[in-house]
């Protein structure tokens, strides 16, 4: 094997779809000593336990950190069960509440649970901060504060606007970067993964490193998705996400509702599809001779396919093209229970149906003439529906259920 | 016994000289319920073992302890043998460097064999706040840093200051605050004393103790005495200053060389005598009937009785009577050797005899008149003085000594 070449194919395999790297340089040049001492890099992504349900969002570092795994890297996902308790501030406006440890050891096995479908959990060690960090004293603490000034800290965005605003900023939170960054000294980090925002975290660990008189990691940051909505981020609070646990066709439909623009970002950091091959699909689709659909059909089956397997995704490809490209009702279709008799339209949508989360869009739909029942439209907005066993209800072109009573 | 009277009593005594109380109507509460309980209130002074001759603008606060002692409270001096670790930034424009800790017991030694001269060690109970915060742990560290906010911590004036012209902040220094007032919690303390510009770590006891659920202590701060120069803050590295365990002499002349103004501060907070007496003997200098000389030969004598004792005070008093008043030269003067056979009058001043700092300020004395060989003026600045055992030099009123060989 020819080292160089092989640097060079690891490099960009790991590139791909990556925002910032610091420093590519130092990347190349870790993953040539790897190679010629036979020793994997040690690979370090860091979550808190705070949250439960993974979306493919949450996947696009994972994801990263599979690329590594399968090249041969060593992967520490390191849970952070101590600084769960402190709540890491990055992109909120007011400090954060502590979680209590039995939460946290509820979202560690949900997190578990789910990295299965991404990682290869043989080959994934799991480790938890609490472990050194429990043991720290008022003066290891001390020495870690030494080596920071407050001007370094209120430099990051979040604080600076806080503190701008008048907001309060506690003083516990300035150590959440620095105790992510003492994680890096202690599991002896080659390359940390982490998202944009992250990014004033992950240099802390190079600091670190650099002062304990040992190689600064490779800080690698991941784009964050945009939600379905094109417009905010993924997340489960704004109802704009694909879970990674979500059967396959509401995987499917729900990758159907994204725009054109925003399928492109998706392929790149949300599936394996060559690069070189989702290029030949977008200068398709530039020139007129690929239906931008088709490539939206193509990158549904593809992340079915991720969180599934290929038989799914072909299957949900299926089942999508009989319902809404053919129209064709012999299918399986989302099914939804009522008990009512009679429901408003708009309260049908938005309330029963969980179609929109605010009324106006709902409003904009039946008068656009996209609510049918039935395969007959709605237009007005104060129909009152008379609910029936068996009745379909499509809202636009993509949204489809079938009532039960 | 009527508490009442009493706690007006101690209130009274213990005002006296102090700038800012906060607050005296909680001091009154204290000293009432102490009374009626029959239990003497914890009374703190912290002091970092940086330093290590005592003067007697160091001896301000201590002296105020040892009213407290007097009056049966129970005084806890306590040493920050972990907090001198990082070096209390208060009025400093740059971080302090941490002590080693060879340094720190050797100061610690030093400073107690001075205690002494000022409190009665027999009840003074000396504790070392490195005895809990060396068991402090991570987790108790952030839970101390949770009742604070950047916004507190940067309103404190010398950070504000150092922030704003760009100067380095450390981070670890945001600490000596918060544990100055964990120490207050950790020994219970009722009443902490400090000097004025301690006033902002003081206050963060009263927080960590109102958090705790424990009535907050009393913050006592005393004025910081300004030096025999009336200008700069009394200081060992301005030479402006009366060490505690100074000559007789020495202590006394330099009492005589202090301004008239400055010494109705020096008998308020530097002395016992009741300032009653002191009001007496201010209006005295006031209608003319007392001289102002006399006022401070007494000052001289009262400060040379509290660090040595009565006769020992009236020895100085009678000495500087004869060398100075009755210019009588059988008396013991301080005797300066000097190899030399001739030296230049202003080096003579400056370098040999240390009566000044500076050659303007000698230069100015010659030309003046008020150097005096065997008493005969030498108003030539270039005049090279003969060195002679037995000799006598005066610079102005107040110094004198006899050369030898």
């Amino acid at each position: 094997m020819d080292i160089n070449v092989e640097v060079q194919r690891q490099l960009n395999i790991l590139k791909r779809g990556v925002e910032e790297l610091i420093s590519e340089k130092e990347l190349e040049k870790k993953l040539k000593k790897s190679l010629e001492t036979n020793t994997p890099l040690i690979v370090k992504l860091g979550i808190d336990p705070t949250g439960s349900d993974l979306h493919i969002g949450h996947a696009v570092p994972l994801r990263k950190l599979k690329q590594f795994q399968d090249l041969g890297h060593r992967v520490k996902f390191l849970i952070g069960t101590f600084t769960a308790r402190i709540g890491d501030p990055t992109g909120k406006s007011e400090t954060r509440p502590m979680l209590s440890s039995e939460d946290i050891t509820k979202n560690i096995q949900t997190y578990l649970d789910q990295l299965k479908l991404i990682l290869d959990m043989e080959k994934t060690e799991v480790v938890y901060n609490g472990d050194w960090l429990e043991k720290l004293k008022l003066e290891d603490v001390l020495k870690l504060l030494s080596q920071f000034t407050v001007a370094q800290m209120i430099q990051r965005d979040d604080f600076s606007k806080r503190l701008a605003a008048g907001k309060p900023v506690s003083l516990v939170e300035f150590m959440y970067p620095i105790l992510q960054g003492y994680d890096s000294v202690a599991i002896d980090a080659d390359v940390e993964l982490g998202a944009t925002e992250q990014t004033f975290n992950l240099l802390r660990g190079r600091d670190l490193q650099r002062n304990a008189g040992t190689e600064p990691q490779v800080c690698m940051m991941m784009p964050i998705l945009e939600g379905l909505d094109g417009v905010e981020k993924m997340s489960k609070s704004l109802n704009n996400y694909i879970g990674i646990t979500e059967a396959p066709n509401d995987m499917f439909g729900k990758v159907m509702s994204i725009s054109d623009d925003l399928m492109w970002n998706y392929y790149e950091v949300a599936t394996d599809v060559p690069m070189e091959e989702v290029g030949r699909l977008k200068a398709g689709v530039a020139d007129g001779s690929i239906h931008p659909m088709d490539c939206k059909k193509r990158l549904g089956a593809e992340i079915v396919t991720i969180y599934h397997n290929e038989e799914e995704g072909r299957k949900a490809y299926d089942w999508f093209e009989n319902v809404f490209s053919k129209r064709n009702m012999d299918v399986d279709l989302p099914e939804v229970k009522i008990d009512e008799d009679e429901v408003g339209a708009i309260d049908l949508l938005v309330k029963k149906l969980n179609f929109f989360k605010g009324t106006s869009d709902a409003r904009r739909l039946i008068t656009q003439g996209g609510f049918k029942v039935n395969d007959v439209a709605v237009k007005d907005v104060k129909a009152m529906i008379k609910i029936e066993a068996g009745m379909i209800v499509r809202a636009g072109k993509k949204k489809i259920v079938k009532i039960t009573k």
